[in-house]
């Protein structure tokens, strides 16, 4: 892994260690009209979610000793329950969650299991149960009676590593009545402990392409979603990841697969990467190493590019670049490793419009290292990604 | 509900109760060739399965009190587990268990939880753990490299329930190449406690017809596979679910909707419908109130049709009757309620075949109401579906 890389990769420890998904401890009681979160398995009342974003949980295991709730990749949003009169254990987190979307887990009695009150949701290399706060501006991604595009499983040969691989492919509303219209195309990752199941359920990635396009916000495109095999690194260990046997599967196998078998416009001024955290690592090693086949890319709490990035051959074929954080993410505006090299991400954005690049840098307010910020970046970025 | 519908609901009820996933215990020790489940979560080592069929299971949970498995919709399937040296719980299956997939969960101290080794699928109204014990002629669902279909998710507007509604659509392999093909349909149901999901999941539904393709086996055609409404009713009061607002769902919104938006063969010659134990009672009851809608029926794990059916339009209009059980599910070669009627499905085969009725009867060997048997049924309907 080169320095660049290096950096990016400690940009992602640093974010991910920020991400505690619970904002500030209050200890006002909370109000009291908790309702089942959206996200819930049908039928069940628990886990609920009140106006302010405490988040309550009920757990039936009336001979356990103890069991608690952990929300968010540090554990650090940890709720203890307590037996009520009936036997269930229950509790309330300490004060408000952010807005948006958590992974969650439970420990009964030292064992790690998921709340069977909530759906299940991939992440840290996982089914984890997940939990919705209403975020005030969900609008963007809600499920709308607007025309619907599709999300389509597809398996492509994949020589490579000698197994049909899967991916998932939105493809926009109009696309089977427009026999006639090409698209561009966006391939997309998510982070660590993810799979490619992750955008288009956690993501809302289709819900938010849709709203766009019913809007006339953004131009119809293809969107691909594949494992990025990122899991097979062990987490901290970032460093000895190899982007060698996915970059294979993505540029030799998967785009060729794509280009035969949807409509696209198959060349770099119509073809985009973005990834979120460890996906951001991945999309900025695939993308500069392959100028000939991107020409647009974002990265999603997933590092950052700066002049050093810019050789003749990048300001040649790069159409856009696009970095966002949330908020949370950012301390004095800076992100990095504690110890290491801090980036500001702002600074880069600037330095690299001078030097004549097309960036975008966008911050999701009030967010951390989640899929609200993830979501809001896709909400900013689908408007800009082929519109030079 | 008329009293033939009844008579399916029994035989329903009948075949679940008899449905405990476990063959009969044997007392000879396990062979040790354990491995873990196909079905287990990215690189879980537990639960194992051993080439006789036995299931091992091994949950963490140090400070439990008792952790036990419950395998198959009886429970009758249930696996105490004892704490190891490790402090782990343990336990292995007093038999082998019936090849194919079972749903199942864990009891820790009095909770239901789901296994953290293994992955989940819906049934039961709930996500529940699934184990996969490898059939002998698991090859006719195997992932393979051959031409793969695709499993698209749609969202149709739905103005009956006031939503947009979701199915999976899986288009053949080809479909996109051969533009001016249009294919006939496949209306798939699944079953009690499942969803929408089920039948492209723990069904397998798309490989069983790549394989069967690519083998020259099978004509293309297209399955659509949507949520059958069927959860809103309590287990056991099957006789008080109203047919009505899935029918308006399926026949009003949804058919014109797959008509519209796919290459289909929009007429009732070239329309099927089908499911699984009480999808067969509403694939029953919609295709015989709907016969210029449907020409094929098949009915799995779900009733049977007798000559008390074949009304003069039904003999004009129904192209082919499928139904079948798993061998587990008849008793005597019969299918009942225990008190109600009981009914004799070959015998029922054989009276439709001699007025005249293109008839198909099947029995999946050494299976219960599982999904091996609906896997089993999938693959031999195909063939003949759309045949006549």
């Amino acid at each position: 892994m080169n320095h660049k890389a290096f950096a990016t990769a400690n940009a992602i420890l640093f974010a991910l260690a920020l991400s505690c998904g619970a904002a500030a401890a209050q200890t006002a009681a909370p109000t009291e009209d908790f309702k089942p979160s959206s996200l819930n398995q049908p039928g069940q009342q628990y886990p609920q979610v009140n106006s302010q974003g405490y988040a309550r949980f009920r757990i039936e295991a009336p001979k356990a000793q103890n069991v608690s709730v952990s929300l968010g990749l540090g554990g650090s949003g940890g709720t203890a329950l307590t037996k009520a009169a009936d036997g269930a254990w229950m509790g309330t987190t300490a004060g408000p969650l952010d807005e948006g979307f958590h992974y969650y887990h439970l420990s009964v009695d030292g064992g790690t299991f998921n709340d069977p009150g909530a759906q299940n949701f991939y992440g840290s290399i996982r089914w984890e149960s997940g939990i919705e706060i209403p975020a005030h501006d969900q609008d963007f991604y809600a499920l709308k009676d607007v025309p619907h595009g599709r999300v389509q499983q597809i398996l492509f040969a994949s020589p490579s590593t000698k197994m049909p691989r899967r991916a998932f492919v939105y493809t926009p509303p109009g696309y089977d009545q427009n026999q006639k219209t090409r698209y561009p195309v966006l391939y997309l990752q998510h982070g660590w402990g993810e799979d490619e199941t992750a955008w288009s359920t956690q993501g809302h990635a289709n819900l938010i392409m849709d709203n766009l396009i019913a809007e006339g916000k953004a131009k119809p495109f293809i969107i691909v979603m594949t494992y990025g095999m990122t899991n097979d690194v062990k987490f901290g260990k970032l460093f000895s990841f190899d982007i060698k046997p996915f970059q294979t599967v993505l540029v030799n196998e998967l785009i060729p697969y794509v280009d035969a078998n949807f409509r696209t416009l198959a060349d770099q001024p119509h073809r985009a990467m973005a990834g979120l955290s460890m996906g951001g690592m991945e999309t900025k090693t695939i993308t500069t190493a392959n100028l000939d086949t991107f020409s647009r890319i974002a990265l999603l709490s997933g590092g950052t590019f700066s002049l050093e990035d810019v050789t003749p051959d990048f300001k040649a074929k790069v159409k856009l670049v696009f970095v966002s954080f949330g908020s949370r993410e950012l301390k004095d505006g800076k992100v990095g490793f504690p110890g290491g090299p801090r980036m500001d991400p702002k600074a880069n954005d600037e330095a690299l419009k001078k030097a004549g690049i097309n960036s975008v840098f966008y911050v999701s307010p009030n967010t951390a290292h989640e899929f609200l910020s993830w979501r809001r970046s896709l909400h900013e970025l689908a408007p800009v990604l082929f519109k030079d």
